[in-house]
């Protein structure tokens, strides 16, 4: 609605959440609004009047702490609006808490309220899948098969990452393994890993085991996690779906609750897509700022390691475990969150709704401003900077695995072969010109940043059926490109949020945060994710 | 808000009722707004969009039946309220249901919805007295012990009212005991029943057992339940506060589930505010609808025998058995539940909210327009037909009673014995002046009763505390007088309904039938209570 208030709102329902957290009963009081038909329903009735309400919280002494993961917001007149808001326990259980809000002389107040909560969801990914019979490294489209006889490396067994099982994607190197890279042939003619890739390696001296080797799209030229030789990783957290990729099996494992973390790559979105699918926290750090030595490339000039997680806390604890040692400052936050209607308005109209409802409640629960972009990007924008990143990403795989596709032209299947083989008819001129394009973007995107950071969808759409055509696949591929390479193209570091909803499948919301921000980015997770019980 | 669509939303909120009960799901349907922002929110998470709404509807297969007991309306503008309904369940448990309506081409459709739910409250009345080595009938500001050796009257064991326990109002005569009206020189001065009072006969008959005989305030003088001879019962469902009067022992003891039917009398309200205090349905029978020999008088043209139950159920069954047989046709439904402004704000404000919220379950509940009376009372009305009602009750009161406190001047305490020497003081002038007013009053209310049944708060407060003053309990009085004594003073049946909270205490709905329509009141009950499961 035009003029809507939504700052204020939003800020006065940050104030409550923070009022509610620190039990400061006086600043609820001030913003419910006084009378006798101001009214609050929790569980199966209703106290009616402020009086009551307020008599009520102050014998309740505090409520047990939550964490929003989507505020819907309708606004019914200038002055008057519904949030609905979905919440997270410390327990896994999940709570709703709808207000209608009034503007009245003193600012934006709660007029009636209604509460509820549910345990634990059955549903719960991990716990689906939890049937102790069943092998689950039996499932071959999830996890690749050691080759070796080696056992899988051990690691230090303590540390801050203790008891984290990862599933490592196969294109990261274990020491006395092969890489296979999703593609038969590959495992057939590579040599054994003599180490682990350092960023595994950090992994395992914090204190992190191995679970297992997890598959992988053909070479990372996919988004999907549809891999023509093992098949399609299940999606625990949204049955009959794709899990994403390329980061399809660490995505699919962790979802599925037989790893607590994804050792991935990102190149063009490799672990937010897969992250968005599954419902799981994603982080792409900033290019460069984890090491990539011991890792297939794909496009060396947007290829990151990065993670993949259940629980915020677990991703925040490994990520830290991989960057440069913290400077000591304190992490900064931003200045807002910013939206852009462009981008926003790419993703499916049920999808961008639900990333919105994730960042109105990443908002009011971080109380930063959530703003419109001002001079927001045009679709023709994106359209040019989306080709630019895929013609340097197409020459660069071609750069990097030309000579193996040349070798074995029938290892790969024909979709993706088509994607490396497309790199290989990219002019200097052209390369030229997407490389102007791409640095074009990256202004942009510093402009944007300089004023608080960016959220948009992880992807365009919640995880497409499985049996969706390969053209459908295409469609789903290509308007999430539009989205995904921002980062990719900008090395800005991304962190997806698995808060969106669209009917009961999950989808992402993707915050970027200036380069080398990646400390400052994840110490948001302490602030909107619950701790480990 | 002038001019706000009320009857057009209570239709709509009244076609969602029914068709959630027939699961009807294109009706429920056609009551949601489409669109992708229209959500439904249950327990702890939301589904987005109309048609996810729809699937989930169809995937359902049918709620749970409740019954509305408040329906809270707040409106926002000309087009757009917020209900806020509190249900009962058939296990006794609760929810809630709030919606966002929205008036648009199509009518009002819902755009945003939460459900949740309760289990059975540890509270309920009956269970929270539920401590098995204690003896019930110890209490005897409850419950008076039987003088005589003779064994408390058996029922025939079988029949509509099978398990059902009686606390008998000591004002009502049972075979083999005597009668203590509340006093303990009455008690000693009195013979020993040689017979049931018909009405006790007749539930006996329908195989109820007497659970005993229960106190009442000083010859049922008085509206409170405190009497200076036997003490205060408790109000087990207000804690702290009277259990009104005057049949208060029947009141209290069915409230705390040592008796499920309380057998009582009301002449100015005697009934009815120890329901509303107590949360109990109350039924006050059309004058001499109901056999009242063997019940001691007070103002014999007003006195009546009537009944309290926890349960409404329990309650219909019991007055089918009091009343005279069915004259066959169905139950008449009224045109229109009435309410009366001037009525409705002589109980103090919070009390008027909460029987509105009441008022307005009915009417959805049963889909009966809610109207307001057009050519309402005004207060002076009402302060003349009270004080009316007071001279007559007064003056017949004097003479039912009048030798007794001549003989024992000492035998009432002092406030009850003021009341009755004030009718040894009203002339035959001022007795036909009263007259007069009841007749008029009389025909006012037959005016509003062919236009529909009349809804008013049963008491002008919930039960006041049990350590308020004299003064107070006499306002309390006063202001429950000039709404009680409507019924008794035209003789039309009433029946309370529990419904109303102030805050966590009850406070009941009056609805008032044409004389005679006793069973067509009593149906009402078969619309909006759930049968014994």
């Amino acid at each position: 609605m035009n003029g809507f208030d939504t700052a204020g709102l939003l800020a006065a329902a940050a104030r409550y959440e923070d009022a509610l957290r620190r039990d400061d009963v006086s600043a609820l009081d001030d913003l419910f609004a006084p009378g006798a038909q101001t009214l609050r329903a929790e569980g199966g009735s209703a106290l009616v009047g402020s009086t009551h309400v307020a008599a009520f919280r102050r014998r309740r002494g505090g409520a047990p702490p939550r964490w929003l993961r989507r505020v819907h917001l309708r606004v019914v007149s200038p002055d008057d609006a519904l949030t609905v808001s979905e919440t997270e326990r410390l327990d896994g259980g999940s709570g709703l808490q709808t207000q209608l809000w009034h503007r009245g002389p003193d600012g934006w107040q709660v007029t009636a309220a209604h509460v509820s909560g549910a345990g634990p969801a059955q549903g719960t990914p991990g716990a689906a899948a939890a049937d102790p019979a069943a092998d689950p490294f039996e499932d071959t489209a999830t996890w690749r098969r050691p080759t070796e006889p080696a056992p899988l490396p051990a690691g230090s067994g303590d540390g801050p990452l203790r008891g984290v099982r990862v599933a490592v994607k196969d294109l990261v190197a274990v020491a006395g393994q092969r890489t296979g890279g999703g593609v038969p042939r590959w495992l057939q003619q590579a040599r054994v890993n003599p180490a682990n890739a350092p960023a595994l390696q950090a992994l395992l001296d914090a204190g992190a085991a191995v679970a297992g080797i997890a598959q992988t799209d053909e070479l990372a030229f996919s988004l999907m996690g549809v891999n023509a030789h093992h098949g399609t990783p299940p999606n625990a957290a949204a049955p009959g779906r794709v899990p994403g990729g390329s980061s399809s099996g660490s995505a699919a494992a962790v979802a599925a609750g037989t790893a607590d973390l994804g050792l991935g790559t990102d190149t063009a979105g490799s672990l937010r897509v897969p992250g968005s699918f599954c419902g799981l926290y994603a982080w792409r750090p900033t290019h460069g700022a984890v090491d990539t030595t011991g890792v297939l490339p794909l496009a060396p000039s947007f290829d990151t390691v990065g993670l993949l997680a259940r629980r915020a806390a677990v991703l925040a604890a490994a990520a830290s475990v991989l960057l440069p040692a913290p400077d000591g400052g304190p992490a900064r936050r931003p200045g807002a969150l910013l939206r852009s209607r462009t981008l926003t308005a790419l993703a499916e109209p049920a999808t961008a709704l639900a990333v919105d409802a994730a960042l109105t409640a990443l908002a009011v629960q971080t109380g930063l401003p959530l703003l419109d972009v001002e001079d927001d990007v045009t679709t023709e924008e994106v359209r040019a900077w989306t080709e630019a990143f895929r013609t340097v990403q197409a020459a660069q795989a071609w750069a990097a695995h030309g000579g193996f596709l040349t070798a074995h032209p029938d290892a790969l299947s024909p979709a993706v072969a088509a994607r490396f083989r497309a790199g290989a008819d990219v002019g200097a001129q052209d390369l030229a010109a997407a490389r102007a394009t791409i640095e074009r973007t990256r202004e942009r995107l510093d402009g944007f940043l300089a004023r608080g950071w960016l959220c948009l969808p992880s992807t365009a759409t919640p995880a497409p059926p499985v049996d969706s055509t390969p053209q459908e696949f295409e469609a789903a591929r290509a308007g999430t490109l539009q989205l995904s390479t921002l980062a990719s193209q900008t090395g800005v570091p991304a962190l997806g949020l698995p808060w969106g909803r669209v009917g009961e499948l999950p989808v992402g919301l993707c915050v970027l945060a200036p380069r080398g921000a990646d400390r400052s980015l994840l110490a948001l997770l302490d602030e909107v994710a619950p701790r480990e019980p």
